[in-house]
């Protein structure tokens, strides 16, 4: 097991990585210094709850703990007002108190939902994740939860930092393979904006990661983890330098946006946008092997590189013009320098985005 | 004009309490540099928007502010999850950004609903209260934030301090009377927890109070707000101290919770609570007079000191398991010694409680 601590004050927390850890959730829960007296709430999703959720709960049960648990559907839909409201009503008919926790057992998704209740849930209770995603490497570290509303996503939230994360490596082993591709992008993007030895390490172990072998993923996780805690740690409330970590992020959400349901996992719509990045880094500068190389190691994780003809370039950048990072008339843009180092680059003209979406095409 | 500061290290703000403030809003928010390029969304309720909506608008679009504004029905029923959802819409169509600010113009009604979207819109924009009726000098200290839920008030919400409190005395002027003497409640209360002198003076300018006079409200609110203040620094979140603002709430919020609907105003219900924590304190040895000397207090502010008979006392003890303040099988009270000095007593026996609520009647 790798324990990892982010850095925050007196927010500070660990998160632990390896193997098995869900057989010992209430040792490490008490060890944190969770109240047994009061009940727990564990939110997950059908999948996770169909393969994880007996197994946690009778080991909390074990250690003394009384949960309450309540199982959403799977997918973005679940990060509503209306899933939230019912799990609020979930925690106050489980007689949560104020010295409750609530557990996130799943991916982004739940952690994102479970993390908004603890937030508001009586002004803020505990929060426990236990991520069972590659991709949650990415959102149980930086205190970010929240839901969507109609008109945007991740739009009402809040910054609440777990007291605990514990990530089991064996509960990815029935990820399906789209999600196993869709995390790695993630955890490459965190070698791409700050370590390229990481980012190269990613891509030689490729194989291994695809595969699900418990040592990359404990070394791949924890690297990823690293790379966020250390810029969350450094800027908690996103003033500044947190912008790096949405490297691909502004094109990605561009063709989530315009891409039928479904055609786009999150991960595979910012491994596109990295390329794009890529492109735009090159033309201000960049050697023109940086795309090459960035293509090369997005491909050996199964991602996507190029963009599909029929996503409407007008539409795209439409697109990103309502993204928040569109700020006063000008496109902010996170531009990678060289493999392992990015900047972010304020008022990019909108004809160079037109010109890397069209050479995004081209590559299809 | 007085100014407060209500001390809070980095997340420190101003109190402004005098006349003719909401003429010069604009000029406030710039000092506290509240941004002009991004839109503020003003929200207040159909009585606050006839009365002042246009003054604050005007005011604040002559000082170079763009402003976006949303007007929700009068009353509790407005801090709900639907409410909610539409002025969070309204934000989002309103254009709000990360730079924005929401402007809560009313009531605690509106200042918690309004405070609330501030804290979780984007995850947590800028928040400023300008309080319309005298009970909101309480809720505009300590940043406490949220809505209801169908189950339990204020069971949703966060702590978000304000940048600025503006209060115009001057907006008092069309307060309902008895909304006027349910505000003066918490305004003697901060007296009753602390002190001793100002609760008498309350009493003794209780003509001055209740004709709004401008002078003795300006007095008692900056007064009342210290207290509050000087409370809320030493314990922000709530841990220990905060609770002793609970005088009269436990009671108070069980009459709330079985009375019928609009029988009481929050004030008048913590009103016949706080004669009962002095019985109560008499109780646990206090002198016999402080009963005597609280209901007149409690009196010559035209408001309630004794219970309807008709109100159930099974019922009303029923109401308090529930509330939150109830732990583990004990009730937690709040209990006054002497006027302007008070102790949280746990374990605090039913059948306590019980006479207590049985000689509010009787008085009735
Ligand atoms: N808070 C943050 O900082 C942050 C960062 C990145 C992403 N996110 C959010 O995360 C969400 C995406 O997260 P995600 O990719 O984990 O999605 P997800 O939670 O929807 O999980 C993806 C799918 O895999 C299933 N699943 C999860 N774990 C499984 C397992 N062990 N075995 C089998 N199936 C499993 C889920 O049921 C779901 O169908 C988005 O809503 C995004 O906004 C948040
Ligand atoms: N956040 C906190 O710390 C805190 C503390 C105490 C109370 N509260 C909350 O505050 C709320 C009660 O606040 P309230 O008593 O101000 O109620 P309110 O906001 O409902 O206002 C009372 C009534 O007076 C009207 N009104 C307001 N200002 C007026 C004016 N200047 N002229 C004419 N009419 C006016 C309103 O429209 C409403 O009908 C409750 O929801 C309570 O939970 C919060
Ligand atoms: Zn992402
Ligand atoms: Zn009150």
């Amino acid at each position: 097991m790798s324990t990892l601590t982010v850095q925050l004050g007196e927010r500070s927390y660990p998160i632990h990585i390896g193997r098995g850890l869900l057989h010992r959730a209430g040792e490490f829960l008490k060890e944190r210094g969770i109240a047994q007296k009061s009940p727990l709430l564990i939110v997950s999703d059908e999948h996770t709850a169909s393969f994880y959720l007996a197994t946690l709960e009778s080991n909390l049960q074990k250690s003394g703990y009384k949960t309450e648990s309540f199982v959403v559907k799977p997918g973005e839909t679940s990060k509503s007002l209306a899933v939230f409201e019912q799990v609020i009503t979930a925690a106050i008919q489980g007689g949560l108190d104020r010295h409750s926790a609530v557990i996130a057992l799943g991916g982004g998704v739940v952690g994102d939902l479970a993390g908004f209740v603890a937030a508001s849930y009586m002004r803020g209770v505990k929060f426990v994740q236990i991520p069972t995603t590659i991709l949650a490497h990415d959102s149980s570290v930086g205190g970010k939860v929240g839901i969507n509303h109609p008109l945007a996503k991740n739009m009402i939230g809040a910054f609440h930092q777990p007291e605990l994360v514990l990530y089991d490596v064996d509960t990815l082993s029935t990820l399906p393979p789209r999600e196993v591709s869709a995390g790695l992008a993630e955890m490459i993007k965190h070698g791409l904006i700050w370590d390229a030895n990481f980012a190269y390490w990613c891509r030689d172990h490729a194989a291994d990661l695809l595969a699900l072998d418990a040592a990359a993923l404990e070394y791949g996780l924890e690297k990823g983890c690293s790379v966020k805690a250390e810029v969350v740690s450094r800027d908690e409330r996103e003033n500044d330098l947190r912008a790096i970590l949405n490297l691909g992020h502004t094109i990605g959400h561009a063709i989530e946006a315009i891409a039928g349901y479904g055609e786009f996992l999150h991960g595979e719509a910012i491994s596109i946008g990295m390329v794009g990045s890529a492109l735009l880094g090159v033309k201000l500068g960049a050697d023109p092997a940086l795309v090459e190389v960035t293509r090369d190691m997005l491909s050996s994780l199964r991602l996507p590189t190029s963009l599909p003809a029929h996503l409407d370039t007008d539409r795209l950048l439409e697109a990103m013009m309502h993204d928040k990072k569109f700020k006063e008339g000008s496109i902010t843009f996170v531009v990678p320098r060289s493999i392992g180092r990015v900047e972010v680059v304020k008022d990019i003209p909108v004809s160079d985005i037109r010109q890397v979406i069209e050479q995004l095409k081209e590559e299809a």
